[in-house]
């Protein structure tokens, strides 16, 4: 009997935040589930980041994943977006530390690398393989809950 | 009857956040309290906001203060620092969201502006006033809690 792996992979963000779950069976990844949190930009800071961490946790609640990928954060370049970024991070982290769940973090080359071959795979190519991979009949939408679902994909290949 | 105020001034940060608590009376401060928290950098950043949430859950029980003040943070230029303290921020927020606590936000350079009276003031001159504002026998330490004490101080004339 095999243990069942249902991944939660979270692409984190303060404006929008993308969910997409995974259930592994071998090497393969079967959808479950994908949305996209939009935080209101007329609300507080701390509003915000109460929807993102309500939302988790309603996700948790619904989906009971296993494990959890998230991407690791390299990439901003501009600082204040990277705080605003870090502060949802933050919240996110915390919460899924709660759940006392696993979290395995990756790198946005090791996502592209693990879904598309190539390290360098730019974002259409990594949307298409996600649709491909999961059977899809069109590409999951927004973009945020889609390359979550990358970020659930490789992180099952990872727990394997 | 006056309504009491008590202040706690936050400065966030990853590796340490200074807390600094003081009761307003009239125009002048009264110091109550002040630390610093240190997060363990064996810990997984998830375990170090853990610590973060966890001490300032613990001082808002034991010093129940009815205002809080945080920095905004503008000047962090690099993104990688910028991130993580967004991450400690975030899960600050979150937490004084939590607690129903009003939030004072203010720039560094009116904190300067609040306690040296100068929006260029070094970070000495403010810690010179602190100690001297807060009648206390030495310079208030670590400069997080300092800072922590300086902001409260701040916020504390802000709300009045």
């Amino acid at each position: 009997m095999s243990i069942k792996k249902r991944i939660l992979g979270i692409d984190p963000g303060f404006d929008r935040t993308g969910f997409g779950i995974v259930d592994m069976k071998g090497s393969g990844a079967i959808w479950v589930h994908h949305e996209c949190v939009q935080t209101h930009p007329a609300d507080t800071f701390s509003a915000r980041l109460q929807t993102v961490r309500d939302r988790l946790q309603n996700v948790l609640t619904l989906y009971t994943p296993t494990h959890v990928a998230v991407e690791q954060l390299f990439f901003q370049t501009n600082a204040k977006t990277a705080m605003k970024v870090g502060m949802a991070r933050g919240v996110i982290l915390l919460t899924l530390a709660d759940a006392k769940l696993p979290i395995i973090e990756m790198t946005p080359n090791q996502v592209k690398q693990g879904i598309a071959g190539w390290g360098r795979a730019d974002k259409k190519q990594v949307q298409q393989m996600v649709q491909m991979l999961l059977k899809l009949k069109s590409k999951p939408t927004p973009d945020d809950a889609s390359d979550a679902l990358a970020i659930a994909i490789v992180g099952g290949l990872m727990v394997r």
